[in-house]
């Protein structure tokens, strides 16, 4: 936001964001478009963008004045307005590049995925389904946090009491992962499958993987395949895509469209949209219409996730007492530093990590390699760590799984034994038995 | 250690820890092997190793006598006495799985490098090159820190010193790639090949890997590669191994004997010990016996490194300002979360983060996806971070090696400029202008 005398002069002149403005200031003249104050912009500044794209802040404490030369012709939303029929797949938009439309004005990222934007810019949907759209929200997913995998949940939840055939959840990439992970711990025993997709490279870009990662996650999303999946470029090419279990699945690359690999398993599904071919590659709960889902929102969100490394002072544990529950990501088999510190004053690690146990605050190991299986047992490191009640010996998460399921289990249980008990428990496939490495 | 009174009875008893004892208390007799007090036990409890193998612990509290049965007979420590010959190759023992051998009885673990018992155990090597050995220390891997980065330091510059081909250097795996890191800012432009190498497996295990890294080392070190390298297994194969670059390595499994990768490099050479081959898989700098390293060792010890995920805590980012310098494994193209934490009161993790950069704290982004660039330029959340002063915009490096050349970096440079300058400045190939992934 603007100051207030800003703000007072706008409304004077009747001028929004997004307005073309004329501003005057000390005999220059300045034309362009009225831009959000950026977050960490000077209040004071006003911010235009010239209509040779450069963007310009000029404060206005000096002789100053602005009048509109143009309104903004607003996008429109037809999304409220729109009719909407029934179809066999629901769409829910969370935002992301997926289901992002720039607004070149100003900037500002509009959710594009009312269904009749949908339907024009991707013909060949009709030709997989019919489809239900709804934007829940509309985030990049790096600002999503527990709260939102809430919100996804109880959508979800409505429409599982709908006759429908699947959903499918377009979301932002940075932290498809996590959510994917907690909505598989929220949300089990789906009669349908929910497939979360997403894009590497936006829209407008030639190289955008948005086009077949939809198309390919509406085929999964009408296949018989009933779990939390997330479907997106299985290589390079634009040609194929895989269907990731929830629980399995982490972001691999900063910007490849193959960025999303399955850890310590295969995928699920291989899904070929221009052969029209849905082929399994591991196994998965079918499809069961009459199933009724295990639904369990509930998170807590107040928890921790450190990564272990050299150096680390045991201080910086210490402090981590304001959480409700902390996931490690340990070094090695699942190892934390034993020795004393620099300081021979200060406690070591464990001592440290011991003092969280028995505030009764869980901590639970998980592994920096990001693939293969904790063991606990082999160093005497891990026995240590075990015999404080450090949890996770054996189980072969992500840091990115066991930080969710620490969420879900916190979130509706409270004593410690029960706590691991179900920690180490495998509920939807985030401990298995045997690790695979494709 | 055990209690004063225990050690005043043990000393008055003439027996160690290792030695075979009788213990007699309440009428029961129990014989078996002093163990050493496990760091976590009671320091008024006994703790010995009985002949069936297992441990128990006896409160020395009640009425309780004790008699040494037999002494220890100790491991010949040959390595001091030993005529040690001038060689090609000398070999630095740092522990780690490669370079230990059990003592049975007490379960310690003893340095297992001098030459004799090299040579007879791996009759290989004489083919290979000659060597000279050297024990720095002994420790698993997961217990260095910045300290043991510098004394492996100060070692290599006294070798360097000397007319050698090559220095081996074995080390647990666990944080070998964070020590490699550090040792090529450490030691730039080695006149002969820096080696490290250790073992996934223990030699006493059949599918030991470390026979053939250690004899694929030797050969790295006698070729004509001369920087820090790390050599390890390339496939689960027993037959053939990578050098990989110090900067660009990563322990990427918990277990498996390939466990350790390229990120965003192809590895630089490929060892065929079989065969006798060494083949070049990517460009390296060729051995130069009259170079002059440049060598600083100077460290940071005060470093953090910060895994963002959805719901951290804003004032978990506030509770760094302890540290000297902090690196984040940031979301996607480098990431965190920028809207209004749940409470209002709470300032954003943006606002946290320029709080400790104002205070004069670098902070240096990495990728938790660990492969691909860092963009702080796609996203306004990247631009808010450059914006703020945020280091690492288009680096290519993984957070450990992030983090390693900020230790090196705030070693010896304390102007925020300087250090953003040389942070983004590539030095020994941790950032490059093409990423690569095999």
């Amino acid at each position: 936001m603007y100051s207030k005398e800003i703000q007072k002069m706008l409304i004077k002149e009747k001028i929004e964001i997004g307005d073309k403005i004329l501003l005057k200031q000390n005999n220059k003249e300045y034309s362009g478009v009225l831009m959000p104050r950026p977050e960490l912009g000077d209040e004071n500044c006003l911010v235009i963008k010239l209509d040779n794209g450069y963007n310009i802040g000029i404060k206005t404490t000096d002789n100053f004045k602005i009048k509109i030369l143009e309104k903004l012709k607003p996008i429109k939303k037809t999304v409220e307005k729109e009719k909407l029929e029934k179809g066999d797949i629901t769409i829910l938009g969370c935002g992301g590049t997926i289901s992002s439309k720039v607004e070149y004005k100003t900037g500002a990222v509009y959710p594009a995925i009312s269904q009749k934007e949908l339907l024009s810019n991707f013909p060949e949907i009709k030709d997989i389904t019919t489809i239900n759209t709804r934007s829940i929200f509309s985030l990049l997913s790096g600002d999503l946090n527990q709260k939102h995998w809430k919100i996804i949940g109880e959508e979800i939840e409505k429409e599982l009491k709908k006759d429908i055939e699947g959903i499918v959840i377009s979301h932002g990439t940075d932290t498809m992962h996590y959510t994917s992970a907690a909505l598989s711990f929220m949300i089990q025993e789906s009669p349908v499958p929910i497939i979360l997709t997403g894009a590497q490279r936006s829209s407008d870009r030639g190289s955008s993987d948005s086009k077949l990662n939809l198309l390919s996650s509406l085929m999964a999303a009408k296949s018989d395949f009933s779990e939390i999946g997330v479907c997106m470029h299985s290589n390079l090419n634009d040609n194929l895509c895989y269907v990731h279990k929830g629980t399995r699945v982490r972001k691999m690359h900063t910007s490849r469209r193959d960025a999303f690999k399955s850890i310590n398993q295969l995928p699920i599904l291989r899904i070929d949209y221009y052969n029209k071919t849905v082929d399994s590659v591991n196994k998965y709960i079918k499809k069961d219409k009459n199933r009724k889902p295990k639904i369990n929102l509930k998170l807590n969100e107040n928890i921790g996730l450190i990564y272990i490394h050299p150096g680390i002072n045991p201080k910086f544990i210490e402090k981590l007492s304001d959480y409700d529950g902390i996931v490690l990501a340990g070094t090695g088999l699942g190892h934390v530093p034993t020795n004393a510190f620099n300081d021979k004053n200060s406690k070591s690690i464990l001592k440290e990590i011991q003092g969280l146990i028995k505030s009764n605050i869980p901590v639970v190991m998980s592994p920096q390699t990001l693939y293969g299986r904790l063991n606990l047992n082999t160093y005497t490191y891990g026995r240590q760590l075990k015999q404080i009640g450090v949890i996770g010996h054996l189980c072969d998460w992500t840091p990115e799984t066991a930080f969710t399921k620490l969420c879900w289990v916190l979130g509706h249980e409270k004593k410690m034994e029960k706590i691991k008990q179900e920690m180490e428990t495998n509920f939807v496939g985030e401990i298995t038995d045997r690790s695979v490495v494709l």
